[in-house]
């Protein structure tokens, strides 16, 4: 059978109005958020899922048919993970984004995979709870694309990743079998822990269909301190004298002089654009340690040289400052025609001489970029702003990045803290993971999908 | 060749001084902590490795001649996943106890697998750092082991378990290849989370050889509530009306009447006997927040119906509390020749129902039960006194535990929340995981240990 009649065939096995064969309605997949020109490719059909039934029905045909099948939520993805390289059908998920149970007493939510990362949040909220996750995309991505690229954010610092709030999966198998792995229990060990396995799989080991979440109680109060440093070497200073004091910040994030020049530039907001580095430094906990937290903070922030510290206590400002903090990329796409963020991690000692690297092979190869990141992870995106159609440029970024992750693990980091693998990053996997362990992943991805159906040409060639 | 001499050639293979041969000696590995008669079963070989290397020499040696392979920290295992069903070499960490580094600025610690957990405690805390999984018996037990079994303590219900805290492992496969899984950063997207997948594995599929842990700022300070409730029902209502102040103590614990008359019996330390049960909750956090955290506790708690509260703020005070807490097993030790002490897990809003559910299944079987747990996690550990060779006690016993499994899968729970399957529970685990996610866990045991070395008949059968 040819394969357009084959894609034809899929209408006949749900409501032929949840699938789209139609080109212009195709386009609209051939990409997600990546923005780089290795991660296009026009899918053959659309589908939109509405129930479990759904998709074992979608991956038993394509399985026996060969049809890649790509997962994908809001395609807010960053590594072109949601990207279609050898076509075959999109999984949309839009459809399956019911909250299916809110369990307050035992601190749990089970959800659809589309569920929208921001609606989790704001409903766990009203009973005084709290989903920490929150990748800067938060009110848009989805619990789905969340678990497939194991996605971080700026409260992981204390309060981890996606792979620590997930108590039990529904996933479906090439094969269209379906899994319940994990008791939804807060622990559990009974068994390997296959669920973890599938967190960070980016939709190539089987397709996630419902989670179930843990939930934790939402911190009194927060506080938010903004501190100017004029060195990067002052601000890591700062990071870990903080640390040193006891304090234990949600969050401490970082935007480099030229991000806070390219945001003021943008969407002004009255920051410092003076200064070599900024730290933004969450503190949560009761109401009644807020003024220790914060003296302890804005003591050692001093001794370690900053140039000026100020403190947000008022929801809007402190609003106010993270919304300033998530425009960088918005603003540094204003530089030049597109923008690329990247991800990429050292331990926190290795901090300053990452940012420095960054900021040296950006120079040499005349890039634009605004480092931003969780530097309390050692976590750095470098954004940088280019015109990806312009072949000198893309050949320079090219270069730029493959130097960028070369230092990372030179200086014992890795190329992906929370965007993933993907397509964009899948020629560098080898020189950053164990070679044996990569063997064993593929060992595995050839145990749950011998046909390679499920977003093939992704983390790693076969 | 004979077994024999093939396990005589175990001494040309390294230091013949660390290897063990001798009847006597093999009988001390004989046993775990384990206690029943189920789990037993004399090894071949002891031999105390010393190095990685030691360790890749006897598995591929052992893969070569199919004999099994049952590593071992300190013994302290309660479901027998240290025991010998078919003989082979026992692997003893004891030599391999050495901290490789302490990088307090990046807030990390390698370890080997021998290094006891107390130790870890202890040198982070002279940082004012924090390991924080704390197993009831982390004075002596080690960090192999606690990866093995996936352990967690009371601590687990704010900090959670060991894969929380595993940045990085080196492992050993059973063909003696060495895989270093995970970047050791905070966080990590590259590829397949396969360290979570060793991590609770038993020593089934690879031995761990190294470790690289997270630690976090160690709170400024810590108090202990004692209440003691008339009713099981005001007790967990007791717990979500903590929860739902926003308090997030790092433990809530629980004794029920019985284990508090039992530690009281022989290790008298002023607990209240008349009471139907005990919370133990310890708040951690600033000093500044310490008087705002207790009094929400202890109005909620009064509210609940609590028959008294008491707090605890000295060290002594609250050292003592949580002595006797740990010392249920040990008095519950002295009712009967024997002891055995359970794990269960069920969802908070089911406790009662369990706990119930459990005194009257030990009841009906004339079982002498307390019952203690982390009741913040839905986790109970019921601990009961016996004579394991009274044949119809014993029987009583095996028909006991299982109606109490029946009842945590039938509650939502699950059979294991941080001792782990190994011997004892293989029966049971078909009845509580998907079916079809264990037939894939076994594949991975194939893919990983295709001759069947590595601990065998520990999880389920193959």
């Amino acid at each position: 059978m040819l394969l357009k009649n084959k894609i034809d065939n899929l209408k006949t096995l749900l409501n032929p109005e949840n699938v789209l064969t139609g080109l212009e309605e195709r386009y609209c997949y051939a990409e997600d958020s990546t923005n780089t020109r290795a991660s296009t490719g026009l899918p053959d059909a659309v589908v939109f899922v509405e129930s479990i039934k759904d998709v074992q029905r979608i991956l038993m045909y394509a399985n026996k048919n060969k049809i890649p099948v790509i997962s994908r939520g809001a395609g807010t993805n960053m590594v072109g993970a949601c990207s279609c390289p050898k076509g075959g059908i999109v999984l949309n998920f839009s459809k399956m984004n019911k909250i299916i149970e809110f369990n307050a007493e035992n601190m749990t939510m089970k959800v659809e995979p589309g569920v929208v990362l921001g609606d989790i949040k704001k409903l766990a909220e009203t009973e005084n709870l709290f989903y920490p996750p929150d990748p800067s995309n938060y009110k848009v991505s989805t619990i789905g694309g969340s678990i497939a690229q194991s996605s971080g954010g700026a409260m992981s610092f204390k309060y981890g990743t996606t792979k620590d709030y997930i108590l039990s999966l529904k996933v479906v198998l090439a094969d269209g079998s379906l899994l319940h792995l994990g008791a939804g229990t807060i622990k559990d060990a009974v068994g390997y822990h296959l669920n973890q396995l599938i967190i960070g799989s980016e939709g190539t080991l089987a397709i996630v269909v419902e989670a179930e979440l843990k939930l934790i109680p939402k911190p009194e109060s927060s506080s938010v301190i903004l501190a100017y440093f004029n060195s990067l070497e002052e601000t890591v200073d700062g990071v870990n004298k903080i640390l040193k004091s006891r304090v234990f910040p949600a969050t401490i994030d970082f935007m480099d002089k030229n991000s806070v020049k390219t945001v003021e530039q943008f969407y002004p907001c009255g920051l410092d654009t003076t200064c070599e580095a900024m730290l933004l430094i969450e503190l949560d906990g009761f109401k009644s340690s807020m003024r220790e937290q914060i003296a302890k903070v804005h003591k050692v922030l001093e001794e370690a040289g900053a140039d000026s510290i100020t403190i947000k206590t008022d929801e809007q400002e402190k609003e106010a400052v993270w919304t300033a903090r998530r425009a960088s990329f918005a603003a540094t796409a204003k530089l030049a025609p597109d923008v690329v963020s990247d991800d990429i991690i050292v331990p926190r000692n290795k901090l300053a001489q990452m940012v420095q690297g960054c900021k040296a092979i950006c120079s040499k190869y005349n890039l634009d970029v605004c480092l931003v990141g969780h530097i309390g992870d050692g976590n750095i995106h470098p954004q940088i702003a280019l015109d990806l159609d312009n072949d000198e440029e893309f050949k320079k970024y090219i270069q730029a990045k493959s130097e960028m992750y070369e230092l990372a693990v030179s200086l014992g980091g890795t190329i992906s803290a929370e965007h993933g693998i993907g397509k964009e990053k899948i020629s560098y996997i080898e020189n950053t993971v164990d070679k044996e362990a990569i063997l064993y992943m593929k060992k595995i991805k050839k145990l749950f999908d011998p046909n390679n159906i499920l977003n093939p040409e992704k983390i790693f060639k076969l």
